[in-house]
Formats: structure tokens, C-alpha cells, sequence
């Protein structure tokens, strides 16, 4: 008799955190979503984070040793060998052993992967990057992140996470990143750098559409507000996303001159609000700085899994990894 | 009974094209090197290249059939699935189909593959790079190379070869390449492009140590040229050379961000001349832009087997690919 596999996804955001219970056809068996909090501190967010895999779990009368795996995408850069968090700036956390953490408390195998990774992963199996031999998540938000799935692998480095495309620099000298440097692309092209340039703008009197619909707190400044302002014809507000969608293509441009990527899927909140701006800005990056034979290959495609992308991609992770050894539950 | 297996690598360069023979224990056994003389055309030269294969079977007494087969670096991308050169700047060529050109000839077994990922999956396997996890390479030249072999495999995409390292922007509107664009990395810091910054310092009389070695003329600028200038104490040419260290370094950073490279291995003309300037400014702009817990982990290395890395890898990369068919020989 066959026994029955269930898999849960987790996306442990900067704001929210969501868990997804899947069956073996990865169908969506129960959800749950809850804020993060993060300011509370590590201990509270696991707390927060194990009731709420315990809830989404009772949602569809499950107990943990029913679970074949969890998977867990985190917002930053993991030890891929013990699963422990490096560092989560958002999160204030720092070399925090979540893997052990979790199985201690559940008794179920437990993968900790990057977020990003875990949402091209997502888009690899389930959306966009249609299992292509290479593909490659870029993810502009508040921060920049980036992905890359290679011969059906994540690809990752010997100890850690890797494809940091956020701190590839992209100006030389030019505006202060949160990781320390000067001139990452992150520093340039994210959510947060295109709300300080707009904010500048709506201060300055450039831009009254802004005005009305935000004024010049960066925290009032989202993808959407800047979406709306372009619909009502923001020149100032579209010229300075733009730039930012610009300069994320040139660094795509390097990204395929080194990886031949097949698919390149974009996705996050700021490609969600301006999807056809977004590939239209890439696109033509892509054309102007890639190599022509290896430029005319790649795909630019917008992501189609939206908030489900990383919660699919670990739940399939974690049954990649562990799916023979759960034959035993 | 064994039946001993000799494998074939040749270096198809701009200049001069190389071929040596091995045993099973990539011992050498034989080698002859010839011009290339790439402007008598590609029949020509594909006939002079036949001719040194079988000289070089000739000096070990080798019939073409008792090879277990052959792996040819040229320079340039190679469609990868059927070892068509798809061009080679240096020589002239478009879409040239070497494989089939040399199987038809020496019925045996022939790999055609990009000279720089032959020589970093030499350095991976015999030299600097000691089978490393993940290894980059990176050979400043005329031009400027790049390869990667990620377990044990050369990365490539699904169509042609990648790693174009040389053409990822460095200088936003920057100096005009060979590609057809502006501000390539190579546009800025290959060989030629030092040469072209040394001749105008020679021309406006800043460099006297290089106008007795070499003059305003290109050709005459060589790496040897350069190295002898900087330990005459030529400052000018020092401050030159050491900003296009600097630029392959921060390139190579952008590398380290993506990709987490365990080992990278920097080898060519350039750096067998200079090469403690060349591992001081690639170390020192990984450690200033790369993320510090990717910086960390990488080693920056000088390639060990020169002129030798291409053959090696050649003909390895032939045993990999044609290894077990080759026990019907």
C-alpha cells in the first residue's frame, strides 16, 4: 500500500511569514499567513514561525510525523552544508541554526534554503522557467535577489548561498549599499533606492502626481503607488524606474554573457505592479550588452507563481532531498 | 588484455597552434607546435592542423586508429552539440564544422571546445585549480577568457559555450570593442587595450623606459615589454597596467557574488609576466567587492601548467566525454 506524502513550503519574509501544506502533486492542501515581526527578536520569530507550521498543519488534520519534509526559504544567505541562517538583515538574525531548530521540534526532515532561490526553484519546476536546463530568478524588491537553477540544481557555492546579484557592482563610486559597499546594484535599482530618487522628486516639486498619492516618506513609496503614478503619466516617476529596470538589464546583460542562462524569469513586487515596463527595459539590456549569439537565446519572462513561487519551490526542495528517505513514514 | 589508450590535445591559437600526445596517465608523449598563419584561411589552416596531428602520431610511432580520441580548444564560442566553431575573430571563421572536418579525416573520437574552458578544466584537473568544487578561470590576453567548471563539468549553456567575461560591461560607454559594443571588460583591460593606454604615455614622452623597449607601435607592446618597463621602475606603465588589474578584479567579483567560486585561477600572458601584481589587485578588489562571506571563502591563484593547460584539458575533457567508448580500439 502506498503511503501518502505530504510536503510543507514556508516563506519566511522581512514581513510576513507563509506556510503551505502540499500533497504529492504538490496541490495545496491548507495555507496559512501570519506578520513576522521581526523587531520582537530570533526566539519570537521561530516561536511564531513553529504555531504557525503546527496551525497550517491542524488546518488539514495532519500531525508533524505525518509530514514527509519541510522546506524553509529564508531572506538571506545560508550555510547550505547544516541549514543554519548566516545573516538576515531583515530579520536581525545572525548565524541561527534554524534547520536544528525546527527538527528538533518536529522530528521531520528539514531543508533551510535562501528565499530567492527557493522562488526560482518554484518557477523552475511549477511556472515560468519551464524546467529549462538553465534558468535565472531575478527578484528587485526592497532588496535585489537572484537565483540560478542549473541541470535541474540549485546552483550553490561549496559552504553558502550564492548568486548575490544585489551587490554586483553596478556604478562605479556611486550611492551607499546596505551591505557596507558603494555602488551595488541594490544601492541603485531596488525598491528602496527608486523610492529615495522619487521622494527627492516629490520634494523638489517634480512630480505632484506623487505628491497626492505618497508624499516623500520612503515607507509610503510601494510598487504600486509608483505603478499608479506612471498610469496617470508621471514622466519623472517613470524615468526614474526606468533607469533603475535599465541598469537591473545590464547586469542581466552579465549575467547571460557568463551563464547562457536559457530563461531569465523576473518577478518580485516592483515586476508584479510594472511587469511589461520591466521586460520591455530588460529585454533591450539584454539585446544591447549580451553577446548577439548568446543575447538572441535567452527568454525574459515575467514569473507566474507570484507569493507561491518560494513556498512551492522549498516544499519541492525539501522532497527532493528527502523524498526517497520519507518512504520509511 | 588492456588495450593502452592515447589521447590527442591540441591548442588552436591566434598564432601558433600546438598538439601533444598522451598516454592513459596523461603522460606526454609527443608535441609539435606549427603557425597558424590564420590569414591563409580556414581551409588552409584546418589542412595545417590535420598535418600536425599526424606528425605528432608520426613521432610516437601512433597510427591515427590507435588514439582513443581527440579534444581541440579554439578560440572562440563552439556550438556545443555538434563542435561547430561558431567564430574565431583571429582566424576569420564563421560556423566552421571542425569536428566533422577532423572526424572525417581520423575517424576517431574529436571534441571541439572553447580554448579557455579547455585550459581552466586542465588547471581544474592537473594544475592550480585542484578539483575544486567550482572553478573559475581567467586569462587576460589580446582578449580576455573566462571558463567555469562546476562539478567536474565545464559550464556551458544549452546551445554554444559561455563565460564571456570580456564582454561584460565594465565602463558605462566606455572605449569601443572588438565585439562591436563599448566598455567591455576586455575594451578596457586586455593586453591590447594596456598596449594602446602604454603607446599614447609613450607618444606623450611620460614613458622613456618604454620608448627604448618597444615604441608607440601595438604589436611591439608585449607582456614581457610591460614586465621589464615596471621593474625598470616605469611608473607610468605600472599605474596603466594596475588599473586594468584592478578592472578584472572587480569583474572577478562579480563573479565571486554570483557564483561562489571555490578557486580562481588567473593564467595568460599577462599574469605569467606580472603575476604578483595581477594576484595582488584581483585579491585585493575581491576582498573590497565582493560580499565578505563569499570573499572569504575564494582563492586567487596563478594557473601552473601554461602553455600546457589547453592540451591537458583538451584531451582530458576527450577521455571524459569518449572514455568508455573508446575500449572497442
Amino acid at each position: 500500500m502506498a503511503v501518502s506524502k505530504y510536503w510543507l513550503g514556508v516563506d519566511l519574509g522581512g514581513t510576513k511569514m507563509l506556510a503551505v501544506l502540499f500533497d504529492a502533486d504538490f496541490k495545496l492542501l491548507a495555507e496559512r499567513k501570519e506578520k513576522t515581526n521581526g523587531q520582537d527578536g530570533a526566539k519570537a520569530v521561530v516561536e511564531r514561525l513553529k504555531s504557525l507550521i503546527s496551525e497550517t498543519l491542524r488546518e488539514a488534520d495532519l500531525r508533524p510525523r505525518q509530514l514527509s519534509g519541510l522546506g524553509v526559504g529564508v531572506p538571506g544567505p545560508v550555510n547550505v552544508k547544516n541549514g543554519t541562517v548566516l545573516a538576515a538583515p531583515n530579520l536581525g538574525w545572525h548565524n541561527l541554526p534554524l534547520q536544528k531548530m525546527l527538527e528538533h521540534t518536529f522530528n521531520r526532515p528539514t531543508l533551510v534554503i535562501n528565499d530567492v532561490d527557493a522562488g526560482t526553484y518554484g518557477e523552475f519546476r511549477f511556472g515560468a522557467g519551464e524546467k529549462a536546463r538553465c534558468i535565472i530568478g531575478l527578484f528587485p524588491g526592497t532588496g535585489i535577489g537572484g537565483g540560478c537553477v542549473y541541470e535541474g540544481q540549485i546552483f550553490s557555492g561549496s559552504e553558502s548561498t550564492c548568486f548575490e546579484i544585489g551587490h554586483v557592482l553596478a556604478v562605479p563610486d556611486g550611492r551607499p549599499c546596505g551591505c557596507g559597499r558603494y555602488g551595488c546594484l541594490e544601492a541603485h535599482a531596488s525598491r528602496l533606492a527608486i523610492a529615495a530618487d522619487v521622494a527627492v522628486a516629490v520634494y523638489r516639486g517634480q512630480s505632484p502626481v506623487l505628491r497626492e498619492l505618497a508624499g516623500t516618506d520612503l515607507r509610503d513609496i510601494k510598487s504600486r503607488t509608483l505603478a499608479k503614478a506612471i498610469a496617470a503619466g508621471d514622466r519623472v516617476v517613470e524615468d526614474i524606474v526606468r533607469r533603475a529596470a535599465r541598469l537591473l538589464g545590464v547586469a542581466t546583460a552579465s549575467v547571460v554573457n557568463l551563464l547562457a542562462p536559457d530563461v531569465v524569469v523576473l518577478g518580485g513586487g516592483l515586476v508584479e505592479a510594472l511587469e511589461q515596463l520591466y521586460l520591455d527595459e530588460v529585454r533591450a539590456a539584454v539585446l544591447l550588452h549580451a553577446m548577439p549569439f548568446l543575447g538572441r537565446h535567452v527568454k525574459v519572462r515575467a514569473a507566474k507563481l507570484g507569493d507561491h513561487a518560494a513556498v512551492l519551490g522549498a516544499a519541492a526542495l525539501a522532497e527532493k532531498s528527502f523524498g526517497r528517505k520519507a518512504r520509511r513514514t
